[in-house]
């Protein structure tokens, strides 16, 4: 079969196609042909050096995908060949990834692709939208009413945060460069901000009339958390999807909740969201075929993506 | 009346027997005959210079009280004179503290005294087991079964949290000095740490056979609570009493929620606290005539106490 492998640990170039073997699916396991692949910021970052991954070159990388089961292993009962599917496949060791044209995955991290998304749609939502939908839904528990703001609105997973915040009934206030004011406008942001021209938590302290926010959800990263803790109204939750730093000394004056969120893969949430994806359409940045991957990673490398970047991996 | 002034900020040596006005009650407030005053470890930070709690010298402080109602303002229902109540009081501008004979409230952060439970220890409960029971019970919401590691199990917070958490049918591993492990085991503590003898994160590993524990609780401050991360389970939960330092770039990846927690007065937590009290009881350190103030602050700012001192204000 036809995969983009990563030979070596280091930029873009050093993924080439080569003809591999096509892979057998084992107990519990499908063996799925990938339509198509998602791809993630942390695909670059494994890319760029990742035996913290467990993972060693010559690999395949690719976490997301959508496509369909052409066969199941021992013990499989839900699916069945030709169930359209999407999911977040673990990626170390003898697990390969989804930049490939057949992909081997335990079905109990697998579910039915939702009927209302392509697979180039379905593919752009496990890992991003499942992050999202864990920050926003499962641990802040966002309720309608509510106002939250969202650090980074228009990127990979903030663009579903947005979107699942609206659509919990909440009003959202959202940053972005000043390139991606009008994907923030798109996404029915109430207050787009423009972090790199204006003063965010001023705009936030006017917005709410000084009261703040009942909620946050950083996608960025830095100190952007520990500056929305004066934003924040007491017993405010905050949630973040990566390592947070600065001063959170004042926080517990405020009795805030902060919430750190990774992806587990699981079938449970892939189902909870898909209902409601019948009215969040992913942002998708771009398609690019299989063989293009060296691009999808510069461009998310970037910094200035516009939600995702999806592999076409069938013809 | 009798009251403990504290003349200016400074050392335990400020307070002053003096006698001062009666306060009157206003709308929706109680006059309430003090019997005993607890003491907190606040006061003591307040006394060495609190202007930034909104107090001036001379001033009355001490935030909890047990006694009688003697008269009821307009509007107040739910009190009679002669009801036995108790609370943790405002402080601050022109609302004086629990030092004294008699005190003024507002009615809306009053609750009946727990009948299980005497003047002196009703007096040791509401700011201290009102701060144990919203981490223990309202934020981390600790379940029957569950593990749980609380830094500094035998103070003022920490003895009520070893054992609200005891009373929601979880195991408690729980730190203190040598000299409160005796303490600790009288709480039924299920693992006592001595943190000046031994690696208390070592002895967390062994004791959750490597799997970590399921919450902690940290009364403790300093780095404790960064350093609790590894040895909590993923999707653990935190609550912190103080401004936590450290790095926190591993709680994401854990899926880790951190509570913040600082006391709001109201009627309905002391409620809530009122049928577990008769099984709970405060742990009293000493119980000392209001005159000698001094000596409770001298002994709460050596960080060595054994739970609450309480003062004695009536004869």
């Amino acid at each position: 079969m036809r995969a983009m492998v990563m030979t070596d640990f280091g930029g873009p170039e050093v993924f080439e196609l080569r003809d591999v073997p096509k892979p057998a699916p084992g107990i519990g396991e499908l063996l799925v042909r990938v339509i198509a692949a998602g791809t993630n910021p942390v695909d670059a970052k494994i890319r760029a050096g990742g035996s913290w991954a467990g993972i060693t070159p010559p690999a395949i990388l690719g976490y997301d995908a959508s496509g369909v089961v052409e066969a199941v292993g021992l013990g499989v009962t839900e699916f069945k060949p030709g169930d359209d599917v999407f999911y977040t496949a673990e990626v170390f060791g003898n697990q390969e990834g989804t930049y490939a044209e057949y992909n081997v995955v335990p079905a109990a991290i697998v579910a039915k692709k939702p009927p209302s998304l392509s697979h180039f749609e379905a593919a752009a939502v496990p890992l991003a939208g499942g992050t999202a939908w864990e920050g926003i839904v499962r641990r802040i528990k966002l309720r309608v009413g509510e106002t939250i703001l969202i650090h980074g609105g228009a990127g990979g997973v903030g663009s579903f945060a947005v979107q699942f915040a609206k659509a919990s009934g909440a009003r959202v206030l959202a940053t972005a460069g000043p390139e991606n004011q009008e994907t923030l406008r798109d996404l029915e942001t109430d207050v787009p901000i423009d972090y790199r021209n204006s003063d965010v938590f001023e705009v936030v302290r006017k917005a709410t009339a000084g009261r703040g926010v009942d909620a946050v959800f950083d996608t960025a990263g830095g100190d952007l958390l520990a500056h929305s803790i004066p934003v924040t109204r007491p017993f405010g939750r905050l949630a973040t999807i990566l390592g947070p730093s600065g001063d959170f000394t004042q926080a517990y004056l405020r009795n805030h909740t902060i919430h750190g969120v990774f992806l587990i893969r699981e079938r449970a949430r892939l189902e909870e969201m898909t209902p409601v994806l019948a009215r969040v359409r992913p942002l998708i940045d771009e398609v690019l075929p299989l063989e293009k991957v060296a691009e999808a990673h510069r461009r998310m490398e970037s910094g200035h993506g516009r939600g995702k970047i999806v592999l076409q991996v069938a013809a």
